[in-house]
């Protein structure tokens, strides 16, 4: 029934290639089948204005497509003289997320900046992001612990996130451009190791969903994350 | 527990108060407590140029915060040169909120765009510009019947929208700024009459939760909406 | 003659509600006939960098329109991008004609932003914005002398605005958006209470204007502001 | 009394130099002592948008300063990504002084930009700029006349303007850059030859005026208008 | 003597692999040493505006670091609001040497956009850019003409691109970053296959150089063109 | 051949009229026949935050047409809210090309800017403002030097720059506007007294050169620039 032929439990093969460029802390190429996104975590001994000496750090994010990661080009939004709408709403969302797993107080006062710039698009563009920017955030951490410049670890759990939807009428885990722009509902779930949500955003597209249908939704992202953290896991060992 | 003094699942006084200004379509303003919201509807006879000759309508969203709203002052966006992250997420959600509730087809070439403007803040404010929004579409295609512009009444249900959140542990409905400032979840439901969730959005601040969390602040949210439903009848019979 | 059967010299209704909303130190919304503007008075403990070591004050304005305060809606200034010069003429005006009557070294280093926001327009906004703001501005700063952060008061006098404009030959006072539009000159003066003169500014629109016409246009100003003075009078007590 | 010697109704030394750039139709360099202002007047066979269909013409000013004009060194606008709104309001007076001697349906579906940029400053630009944006549109407009594109001549009468100020307590006549610095009241008026008034501008600084003060400086302006009209006259003949 | 121990005139490795990116009608990744970049060739079927009616198509680039491809992160342009002096020199010299090579009436009422977008940089990265570019777009061209929407090749020659220096008093060729930070002299060449120039931009740093020094420093950019023509005939084959 | 009837190493009039404006410490109008810039060296006690510390000081160039310079109006760069690719590559070719006769350790912590605006373009706009620009430091630093607030000359030599180009096959001097616009190759050269060069610039337009061409290019150029320094000479003396 799904365009690509899988079962609606079936995530795409997932890879992980970390250290993908040398000048990052901690960088990886990460895909979701045709979806490509490259994590890279800057980390910069200086915290916003309105931080300072409070002894936190901090943990952003930022997004963006290359213009021809998509089926049709484009405009660069740099060109076009500012970020889009949904540029905006999904680095806001990479932060949040990321910083579900890190305790502040832990990192001291510096910030870690996580790059996401998506090469290839095909569906699932911003759960790639996240994902694979906790591998980025990871390395860059272990960085600082090899250097002795942290004595503890800051990071508390793997986060990972993932897209559902409905398609056809069934719930389907890890959307593709093709089911994407044909789903009645979309999902993301951003979920923490151990069973804990740190984000759920589900939106109903031509049809609507109840209840049922968002736990229904929910527990395929489970199922999905459960795979991301095994990846993640195997990246970062 | 609540600061304010309210039960878990108590809203704040709504009050709608239609026709607050005399040259848009349809206008009210909103008060869910100390949050008010004034919402217009305009109609224009021209469509987003993406939609020529698929005669069809649109229906977007705006949404603004005058500088003092809230406790402290805050820089004019237009003073700023754009509009934020922030802004830009909850005009989206305001757009995608109404459109499900809209048959498109039937309200033909024409768009309507809901402006909402918040004059004070208490918390709550993307919850009460969408169910406010509502108020001024309905009375703004009220008008469209009536002058026979409309044959056919293109909305298809009422559309109102609720926060909710962890406080302190225990799921509330409602929450005001003092309780939005230190939940450690957060939530936004947009539901439809009849039971059906045209959006939800669940973030974790600090602390995280689980499916029954989840399911909780869902339950919370309906028992809103159905208040809700109710202030809007009123309003618009 | 006058489209709404007022005679040349007769104002419009004026009321002003004060208290509007509950954050700004000060606020009101001043009504001149079916204009309507939200002003509010905000005091911030900190002063523009360029008058910083001199021991002085500031007070400047802001304005903005609400898309659909007009007949039919404008574009949002934040989403274009700039403020158009319209506006930024109209919030230098505001601030001038403030500052005419505070004596900036006892207000002290503080900065007081008025910010006035049209819900409704039908002509004299600008004017309806700095005779509010007055309004704002005494109330913020009957909370200073309150508190005691003030020992002296820095308001030296009202000051009060008012459109007139020559009409189909007729000086008339007070113009509304029928008026306006087809006035052969269209004059905006402000008056400091006493008889004094802050600013005048007379535009020929088609017909000009000579000698005698200014001073009939500023005698009707002075009709106009005198029952100004008596509304911010009695809403200030 | 005056820095400069000069009497109080004495002007400074007016000069006009046609044909100063050689692409534009018209154009001319100005000086009121030592501000100096190119204006040129460029004719486009465009109107804009707004008037397609209506047979009209439009006339319309742009101005600036170039960044060391003026005593210190100014950000170029241009840098800083926006004009100023004293810019901004300059511009707009000058397309409505020139628009107001200006008959738009003779003068056919075409658009003229008079461009007044100041290349030395002292005091008085925006006056000099009127003043001078008139003889390049006569030029301009000679030309038409003389190539047979325009039958009948779209210009009624001369416009000139002039500020005049209370320095010291005295009504004095065209302020240099020392006087405008420090004087009481200061004022721009745009007067068209025959003794109508086009626009007149007055603005308390430090003090205030009255009705006599305003009619003190308006006669002063008549004075002034009456020598600019001379030197036009000689540099268009 | 060079800090990467290459002799003067000994180019750093280059690969070229095609297809990168599964959208773009054309791509590749490109590295010189540590120097990676993306580039994709888009083809549009629509034409700028100023070229309507001409039977002619175009050719542009446009060129972007991401933020962290540096030693230290660069804030994002998009996030910025507008493109760097540096950024838009570079694209505009992309596109200039690309439309050096196409016979713009071969190509049709068509627009082909190259995308540089360096993931990496070490040096290089515009001529590296140019070099990518050319293959991308012979890759895409390649698929017009095999499609037939193309019956002749409007490709007439390879271009490339490479930078040399005067390092330490001697020209050397392909400067790296740690050489390129401490050059006497920097150029870059983009030269035509059969021996003809494109483009020579050679920029004193520090020291000048005379006649001879740019002789030198050109020939070696054709021994580096030379390397680079034989990787583009392999990558495209 | 030429179209001005101009030998093809002859260069268009010089004339640089010193001190054309009376506030920049610095100031000429520089004409290369119909080309006509207006340059000013403004010296500021203050460097870029980045020099901080380093007991150097700054020389930076910046460049604009005003928008009636040209044939036909151009928009203003500050009405379009950002300034053209080619505005800022040819004000960092000023700023570079300056430097390069500069000793920024003996200017001391103080910014020299170089304003070249451009009254009237008949080609070479950008050789003309660095041979003016120059002009204009030596009698700014002169300046500096007469006042004792510089001990030393930081100024090592005098820099000129020209441009050249092939045109219907021969290589000629000096392009005016009509040459420019079809021309085969266009250069421009910045060279420094006594033989040296501080950039080569040589783009290839619709034919391309070699290395010939390129050589016969830069000897037309020092003809040009020997023309050049005997007309600062005289200016300066």
């Amino acid at each position: 029934m799904r365009p690509s032929g899988r079962a609606p439990d079936e995530m795409r093969a997932i890879t992980i290639e970390t250290g993908f460029t040398k000048h990052a802390e901690g960088s990886c190429l990460i895909s979701f089948g045709g979806t490509r996104v490259l994590c890279t975590a800057s980390i910069e001994e200086r915290i916003p204005p309105w931080l300072r000496g409070k002894g936190e750090g901090w943990v952003t994010g930022e997004y963006s497509m290359l213009p021809r990661a998509t089926h049709t080009r484009g405009m660069r939004e740099a060109a076009r003289g500012k970020q889009s709408g949904r540029t905006q709403e999904i680095q806001r969302l990479i932060g949040r997320s990321l910083r579900a797993v890190v305790d502040l107080k832990k990192l001291g006062e510096r910030q870690i900046t996580l790059d996401c710039d998506v090469l290839q698009a095909d569906g699932g563009t911003r759960t790639a992001s996240i994902s694979g920017a906790w591998v980025a955030l990871r390395l860059a951490v272990n960085g600082l612990l090899e250097s002795g410049a942290l004595k503890e670890d800051p990071i508390t759990a793997k986060v990972a996130a993932i897209s559902c939807g409905i398609y056809k009428g069934t719930p389907v885990l890890d959307l593709d451009y093709d089911e994407d722009s044909n789903a009645d509902a979309d999902a993301n779930f951003v979920l923490i190791e151990g069973g804990q949500i740190a984000e759920a955003q589900a939106t109903a597209e031509g049809a609507t969903y109840d209840e049922e249908g968002l736990l229904r939704l929910l527990r395929l992202a489970q199922i999905g994350c459960d795979g991301i953290f095994k990846a993640q896991d195997e990246a970062t060992k």
